[in-house]
């Protein structure tokens, strides 16, 4: 009998025990991490499905997965056989996971799952329409606690601290300017679940989520004091020269993680008479659940998640060194690989996985690399069209002759995160690949040289890079950019460059000067090749007038475009100039870092066209 | 003594005696209309500000009129001598309306005005302040019924029917649509006040409203009833060829206007245990009061206004008609402007007042013509920089060469309302004075010819026009576009084409094929000109593929734009091509229009570039 089947049966045992009807297993942990650790992957324990992303609901008689267009081949793939129903989001006729739940859930039994994996403000949706039908909710259901054998365990690593030459801020100045905010919003507590919020107020970092340099957290902020529930252990600093270096925690209560659920809570019951600052959006629905006074809840944004996404100086001159660092660790691994293709026959290989360790090899070589930023996409022909592709053992080809490879990877250093995306043309492709590997170019050129009003957001630039695309009836299928954090999450908002503001969602922030984004507009021809140009841009300030500050971006990342892919034909006068001022960009950042053939590699692939 | 100050005297001794403190007098009517009828003019009576927007504020010591940007020379001037205090709204350390009204308030006195006019939402966000200081609002307390001497009286007009081959659908399945919205929000009950809406449910127009061809109405519709609440006469019908012709409102109960308050709330609220679908951004402060359940409230803009945004096959073949006939009308006026222009000397009698005159009665020449759909803009040289402008005796000027006449004018029509924007080169203008046209010209012709995916909201769509102004560190301060009605109101939602969605603002609607929009970018240099080049566009689909709906816009406008004032070295050759494309439809759809010399101007004016 199939493993997952013989787990979901002990679920359902176990569920018919508890009285619960119906149960959900998200894929997220207790702080609405975009990456999880293994400790919280019990999804893939009870379904198989491996992906990042995706729900599984089990009633007593059937069993559905959800998840996204990223992982519909996959999913399909590996739920065969385990009488695991897909259900593909966005797809007509498919409902929403919260809609599914309330149609299949049946009264008197109880809806059970982990309600510190599920957010409050989804599950208070989710909620309402199970009332209606008489059903509870018990959000003290934890299957994986409950059936899990071997799950792993819950690992808190070393946490280390940022010098204010990179942060740029220390710890009372932030909690000053939150202090603030939260008196403008009238609270006088704040409660604060997200990783990277906390990482970023203590000026601290630590290795508990893959992909991320952050710690198992919670805190509590008040007037005057301020909590912060961790077990991770705070005797590891950046500073291994300095061993008097102590990070910057004074004031700041450190408190067993567990004990937020008591005392942390307890703090903010005990706090009356005044609003508490939470985004309902982010808490978990177990932490609203521990709130006595739900209706003293100010649900706003952390302002810390306003803060963060502007970038200070220390951190845009440290960011800096850190891009120019992977751009000359990609540059090498460039030069490495158009060496084995004009060189070498066989090309077998070099596979997309061998590519990415590749790649990874020549950032590891880079002082202050950490670890990958996230899964590096590596995806060679038909296999760039699937827009999250990573290859594994069974996907796993070869690169050849004729078509696209497509890399988007990035690296945390301890002077900063990246995030890049390059296409390289291997040998010689069609002229109509060129021509769609031009028009990405042009979107990405147009966007990065845009000269916009402050006000604007990012639904309102997105059509600088989009514009191309839909004038010859095409399209991508995701956002042009996404802001990108300072050593906490490579995705992180409240910035966005998108189009699309969905039916009653709110549009991302308003750009200010120090945000930094991405621009990656891409091309994804089903079956035969995708082509996808990342670059990081911080917003700055071009000058103001009578109309008001006119902002621009400054490009971050150094890393030269593949020449051979372009159509020159198709740039007009002020494209090709972008394209110059680019590729001269590159040369002075990446230059001091290089010598001998990689210099030598440089100056060739960045010479103007 | 002022006349002004002895009628704020009378009004703070009958504040006095009532008991208010504060006393607030908007610019409305009871429908929230954008133009309102002589009875609703009680801020002009008691300010002298003749402005069309703009709220009086008095307490017992002072006394405040808050306006925007388009009226502060204008109200600066008429306020003179009258103790009025000018708060211009948006300028720095200017307090909000509400703000400042909590701000002076002072207790026990009330704060006190007609309810009527005031809207819900914001007035209830009024008295949460209010309440704070322990304030109440009297809104029943009406100056303009107290006071106001010589009030001209509330006037129903005549009412017609448009013909179903005009409006392309009747009544009846017009509720019947908008009860199957009500029953998707488990509304039994909506109420209506916005006199658009009720108009175009009823396929009725009548005159009541300066500008609109509207009626005042409230009305009420449940699933199985509806009734209208006005005093008009419904006995004037359209088709005067056709003495049987009846409207069509056969199911629909005809009430007294004021009846509304009583019989009409009374039905509300005998109609329990469902939800009232009303916008409390559109329905008066007084009527939000008069609901008992106001919990039951189902807060959500009327069916009707994204119905009536989305024009039907009939309407959008009338529009052309009405738009042929507001085209030839305008070029007459063009070609009788030039020969002027060429032929005399002084100019001295073509002033801007004379102008609007003059292009009304070319109007008047077309079948069909009801009235303007707005108060014309004809503004020669600096005035048309000011971008509400129009002329009154004191600012008339006579035109002169050398500088730009801009015209932003409209007609309602038997067929529909146009709405349109021409700047005319008087005589010859500098380089930078074309170069600055061409700009606007390539913004409004970028948009035009967007092609766009289904999904995309206004404020995607803004920086295709705005991009071009943007590069070059200019802007306009206005929306590039608003919804059009048909026969209704010239500014209407829910889609609009602009860059803005201010904090906490939700964005404007998706575009959907049929919803007639303006394009109209411009340029305004103060103390020197103004620019503004306007058409109107239908959305219209271009082709589906496996990236969705392509949408794109069909012109609707037809009036050649000045050649002599564009710079054609600065036009790509597309732009030329759109441009050739444009001046091609125009004299397809003028020429059958007109004959001999009109005809011959058509063909010179429309040649290719």
């Amino acid at each position: 009998m199939n493993m997952i089947r013989k787990r979901l049966e002990t679920l359902r045992s176990d569920m018919k025990e508890a009285g619960i009807g119906i149960c959900m297993i998200p894929a997220s942990d207790c702080h609405d991490s975009e990456y999880v650790g293994d400790h919280f992957r019990s999804r893939e324990y009870f379904s198989g499905f491996t992906g990042s992303a995706g729900t599984l609901v089990v009633t007593l008689k059937e069993a559905a997965l959800f998840t996204d267009g990223r992982y519909f081949l996959q999913a399909g793939e590996e739920l065969e056989g385990s009488g695991i129903g897909l259900m593909k989001i966005g797809e007509p006729g498919v409902p929403k996971l919260a809609d599914y739940i309330i149609e299949k859930a049946e009264a008197p039994l109880t809806a059970g799952f982990d309600g510190r994996l599920a957010g409050a403000e989804w599950t208070l949706r989710l909620k309402k329409g199970l009332d209606r039908k008489g059903i509870g909710i018990d959000h003290g259901y934890d299957p994986a606690k409950r059936l899990w054998e071997g799950r792993p365990a819950l690992t808190f690593g070393p946490v280390f601290s940022l010098p204010s030459e990179v942060s740029g801020e220390d710890t009372a100045k932030k909690l000053e300017r939150i202090r603030r905010k939260m008196e403008e919003e009238e609270c006088g507590i704040h409660i604060l679940s997200t990783l990277d919020d906390i990482a970023w107020i203590l000026n601290l970092r630590g290795c508990d989520i893959a992909y991320c340099p952050l710690f198992y957290a919670y805190m509590i902020i008040t007037d005057r004091e301020a909590f912060v529930y961790t077990d991770a252990d705070l005797s590891r600093f950046f500073r291994e020269d300095d061993p008097d270096f102590r990070p910057d925690l004074s004031g700041i209560g450190v408190l067993p993680y567990e004990d937020f659920w008591k005392d942390g809570l307890q703090r903010v019951n005990n706090c009356t008479g005044t609003g508490i600052l939470s985004d309902k959006r982010r808490i978990s629905y177990s932490v609203y659940m521990g709130i006595r006074d739900q209706e003293r809840i100010r649900d706003r944004k952390a302002p810390s998640t306003f803060m963060k996404a502007v970038k200070n100086e220390s951190e845009l001159s440290a960011l800096e060194d850190a891009h120019r660092k992977d751009g000359a660790a990609i540059l090498r691994f460039s030069r490495w690989l158009s060496e084995k293709i004009r060189t070498e026959e066989d090309l077998s290989g070099l596979t997309e996985i061998a590519l990415a360790k590749k790649l990874l090899s020549f950032r590891k070589e880079q002082e202050g690399f950490l670890e990958e930023s996230f899964e590096t996409i590596s995806a060679f022909g038909d296999h760039g069209a699937i827009v999250h592709y990573s290859p594994d053992e069974k996907s796993d080809r070869p690169i050849g002759r004729g078509s696209f490879l497509l890399i988007d990877s990035g690296g945390h250093y301890l002077t900063g995160s990246t995030d890049v995306t390059r296409t390289w043309a291997i040998g010689d492709v069609s002229g109509k690949m060129k021509a769609h590997f031009t028009l990405v170019l042009r979107g990405m050129l147009r966007l990065l040289n845009l000269t916009f009003l402050k006000g604007a957001r990012g639904s309102n630039l997105d059509l600088a890079a989009r514009e191309l695309f839909w004038e010859q009836g095409l399209d991508y299928k995701h956002g042009t950019g996404h802001g990108v954090g300072f050593l906490l999450s490579v995705h992180e908002g409240p910035q966005n460059i998108r189009w699309r503001i969905p039916e009653g969602g709110k549009p991302d922030a308003i750009f200010e000067e120090g945000m930094v984004t991405s621009d990656e507009p891409g091309l994804y021809l089903a079956g035969k090749y995708g082509i996808r140009i990342e670059n990081e841009m911080a917003c700055e300030k071009r000058y103001e007038n009578e109309y008001g500050t006119f902002l621009g971006f400054r490009c971050l990342t150094y890393v030269p475009v593949d020449r051979n892919a372009i159509d020159l034909s198709l740039l007009d006068e002020r494209e090709k100039k972008w394209l110059n001022d680019y590729h001269r960009l590159v040369y002075e950042k990446l230059s001091p870092l290089l010598s001998g053939e990689d210099l030598a590699y440089l100056k060739e692939v960045c010479e103007a066209v």
